[in-house]
C-alpha cells in the first residue's frame, strides 16, 4: 500500500518499524494531494516545502523521542482553526489572508505530539452554511457535505490520514458520512474550542476524521490531552444496542433504513442485543431548540462581521443564522436553552440503558450539486444533547456512493463508544 | 459634576440636552487619567489621539443619529479581550504587542451603539492570579482584586463610567466590591465570549462594571443586543429577598455579616420580605467541582502556550490551574461538570422561591499588598452555577475601604435582578 493510503496507526508502526520514514510519508500524500486536488479541492491553504520541513522535524527527533504519539504524521485543520504559520480565514472573504497569532489548542496538542499541520481545509463561511469550493471525493459532481467540507474530502480522498472539523449542527457527521469516512463528535467541552472560531458556546464541537476507529481514538487521546490505551473491541462483547430511527424517520431514504436493519441484523448476530429506542416524543423539538439557541448565540458572536463588515457577509448567513439570533428574544432563547439542558437529563437516563444508539447518519447518499451541503436534522438533536457521536463508513447507496452508520452514546461515554463502534465496525463491515 | 464623574446615563442625558459634547466628556476623563494614572495603573493601553479621534466621530454623528445608545460614553476593555486597533496581550509576555485583527463582540457591539473605546485595562495573566501593577484606587497599598483588576480600578478611579471585565471564578463581583464600583456578571451565554480569551467554556462570564445600577442595565442591553427598557425599581414592591451566608459564612468578616445584617434590616423596613435561604448542605462541594471544571478546560486552553512558551508562563498558572488541569482526569472533570449541571436545576429551584439572594461579595475590605488578589469563595459557587450576580457599593469597612453586597438571583432573571437590585439600594442606600 502506497503511504498515503494508510492509516495514522499504521504509518505510526511502518514508522516505528523502520519501514517507512516520516518525509516518504509526507512525499507521498503530497503527491496524493497534487493528483487529486484539482478536482477535490479541499485545500485553502497546502505549503510542500512546510508540510516536508516539518516532516524532516519529526524524523529528526527520532523513534523513542518524548511526546510522539503523532510522530510524522499528517493532519489538516478546518480553517476556522487557527494556525501560527498558516493563514485562516473562518471561509469569508472578510478574513482573506489573515495569519493568526497563535496556534488553536488542537493544533498546538497536534504538534506537541509530533504530528504535521499539513495544511488548512476549506469550512463552509463561518462554518455556517455557503458553502466553498470542495467536490466530494468519490464523485466531484456532489456536495461532500459541510461545514467540515475540506476536512471530510481530505480524508476521503486520501491525502491525509487524520484531519480536524466542528460541529454546531450536523458539520462533522454528514461530511464523513458523504465522504466515505471515519468521523467523530465528542461530548461537550473535552476539546478545547481555543483558538476556532466561536459559534454557539451551547454546541460548538470539535470534529475528527480518520480512516478507521483506532485512528480517532488516538487522535482524540492527543486532543484531550489524555493518556492512549488503545481501543479492545474485543472487550465489548454483547453490546445493548438501542435501533434509534430518530422522530426524523421519514426524512431518511428507504435505503438508510434498510441499512439499519442489515446493521441491526448483523450486529444481533454476532451477539449484540437488540432494542428499539423510541425517543420522547419532545425531543423532536430539539431541533428548533438548537437552531435558536445557536442563532442567538452565533449572531452575537458574528458581531464584529455584523456590524463592521456586513456587506460582505453572504445572503445565506445574513438571511440565515443572523437574521433568526438578531430575532430571538432572550426569553425564547432561555427557554430554547433550559430545554436542551432538560433533555440532556433525559437523554443520560435513556442512553444509560444503551452501550449505544445505532441511527442514521445523514438521511441518505451525498446530494448533487455544491450549493446544498446537505440536511444536518440526524445530527442536529445530538448536538444539541451534547452526546458522543461516530459515523462509520462501508455501506453504499443506490449510486455507489458512501453512506454512514451513526452511533451515539451518553454523555462522557466516549472511549467506550469508539470500542463499541469498533466492535459493529467489525460485526457489519468485517 | 466634572463631566469624568458622570455615570454614562447622566452624561447621555447632558449629551442629548446640548449641555456636554463627546469631546468634553472623553477630554474630561483622559485629564482624570492623566491625574490618578501614576498610582492606580489600571491601563495597558491608554492613546489620548485614538480616544478623541472616535469622541469626534461620535460627536459628528450628532444626537438622533441610528444605534447611539452609547453615543460618546468611554469604555475601558480588560486587555483579554480583543481589540483591532489597539494591543491585547492577556496579561502575558508571550503576547506582548500582539495586535488582533478583529474586535472581541463585546467591542463591536460598543463600538456600534456608539460608544469610545477608551483604552485596554489590566488583566492577571491570562486572567487567572499573577497580578498587573494595578493598585486599588482608594488605597494604593491594596489589592484591586482580580483577574478584571484594571476593569474596576479604571471605573473606582473616576477615569471612566464603564468597563468590561470576566468571571471565570470570582474575577468581577470581587474586584467591583473592593474598589467600590458596581459589577454584574450576567447569566451564563447571554453575552457572547467571541474575541476572548477561553479559559473555561462553562464557566468563563462577560462582567459589566458602572456606577449605577442603570448604567449596568444600558450597558447590558448592548451587549446582548436586546431592546434596552430601562429599569422601574419603582414596579418591584417587596420583594422576596433571601439572606444567604453561602456555606463559606465563616470565611467573612464579621463587619461583613454586621452589613448583611442591616441590610436585610432597611430591606425588611421598606417592605421587603426577609428569609433565611440555606443551601443544600452539597452545595459545598461546587467549589471543588468548579475548580476540576475550569483547571480542565483552563489547561488545554492554554495549550500554545503551556507546549510552546511554557518558560514564559508565571509559577502562579503554571503550578496552579495548569498543573490542576494536567492532572485532573478526563473522569473527574465529567463527574464535577455533571455535579454543577445538576445543581444549576437545584438551584433554579431554589433561587425561583425569591426575587434575589443577598450575600457577601467579599470576604471583606481589600487586602493589603498587590501580591493577592483576594479571596473569591463568594464567587466561585456562582459562577459555577451560571447565574446573574450583581455587587452594589455603598457601605464601608473598618480601615474605611469600599464593602460590597451581593444579590444573586435564578438563571435568566438578569433584567429582573438589576430591577430588584435598584430597590434594594434604594432602601439600603437611598
Amino acid at each position: 500500500m502506497t503511504p498515503h493510503a494508510l492509516t495514522a496507526t499504521e504509518a505510526l508502526a511502518a514508522i516505528a518499524a523502520g519501514r517507512l520514514t516520516p518525509t516518504d510519508l509526507a512525499a507521498s500524500c503530497l503527491d496524493r494531494a497534487a493528483a487529486r486536488e484539482p478536482v477535490v479541492r479541499a485545500f485553502t491553504h497546502l505549503d510542500p516545502d512546510r508540510v516536508m520541513a516539518q516532516a524532516r522535524a519529526a524524523e529528526a527527533r527520532g523513534p523513542g523521542a518524548q511526546r510522539d504519539a503523532l510522530r510524522g504524521i499528517p493532519a489538516a485543520f478546518k480553517d476556522i482553526i487557527d494556525t501560527v504559520d498558516m493563514p485562516t480565514s473562518y471561509g469569508s472573504e472578510i478574513h482573506a489572508g489573515h495569519r493568526p497569532a497563535r496556534d488553536a489548542s488542537v493544533v498546538a496538542l497536534t504538534r506537541a505530539a509530533g504530528g504535521v499541520v499539513f495544511g488548512k481545509v476549506v469550512t463552509a463561511e463561518f462554518a455556517n452554511r455557503r458553502p466553498g469550493p470542495t467536490t466530494n471525493p468519490h464523485d466531484p459532481a456532489r456536495t461532500p457535505g459541510g461545514s467540515s467540507s475540506g476536512s471530510a474530502a481530505a480524508v476521503g480522498a486520501g491525502i491525509v490520514p487524520l484531519a480536524l472539523g466542528t460541529q454546531t449542527s450536523g458539520s462533522v457527521i454528514r461530511p464523513a458520512a458523504y465522504c466515505g469516512v471515519h468521523g467523530f463528535k465528542g461530548s461537550w467541552g473535552e476539546i478545547s474550542y481555543a483558538g476556532i472560531q466561536l459559534t454557539s458556546a451551547t454546541c460548538d464541537t470539535v470534529g475528527l476524521y480518520a480512516r478507521s476507529l483506532a485512528d480517532i481514538a488516538l487522535l482524540r487521546s492527543v486532543l484531550t490531552a489524555t493518556p492512549f490505551t488503545g481501543l479492545a473491541p474485543n472487550n465489548v462483547g454483547g453490546p445493548r444496542i438501542g435501533l434509534c430511527r430518530t422522530p426524523f424517520a421519514e426524512q431518511a431514504e428507504p435505503y438508510t433504513h434498510a441499512l439499519l436493519d442489515e446493521a441491526a441484523s448483523a450486529c444481533a448476530k454476532a451477539g449484540a442485543t437488540i432494542a428499539d429506542a423510541t425517543l420522547p416524543a419532545h425531543f423532536a423539538r430539539l431541533v428548533d431548540a438548537q437552531r435558536w439557541v445557536s442563532a442567538y448565540e452565533g449572531a452575537r458572536s458574528l458581531a464584529y462581521e455584523a456590524t463592521v463588515h456586513r456587506d460582505r457577509l453572504s445572503p445565506d448567513i445574513l438571511e440565515g443564522r443572523i437574521r433568526d439570533g438578531e430575532a430571538c428574544s432572550p426569553e425564547l432563547y432561555r427557554s430554547s436553552s433550559r430545554f436542551g439542558e432538560a433533555c440532556r437529563i433525559e437523554a443520560d437516563a435513556l442512553l444509560g440503558g444503551f452501550d449505544a444508539l445505532l441511527c442514521p447518519a445523514a438521511p441518505g447518499e451525498a446530494p448533487l450539486g455544491l450549493a446544498f451541503t446537505g440536511n444536518a436534522v440526524f445530527s442536529t438533536m445530538w448536538t444539541f444533547l451534547q452526546v458522543p457521536c461516530v459515523s462509520i463508513p462501508g455501506a453504499k447507496g443506490p449510486s455507489g456512493m458512501p453512506l454512514g452508520l451513526q452511533l451515539v452514546g451518553p454523555r462522557g461515554s466516549d472511549r467506550r463508544l469508539l470500542e463499541v463502534a469498533a466492535w459493529v465496525e467489525q460485526a457489519v463491515f468485517g
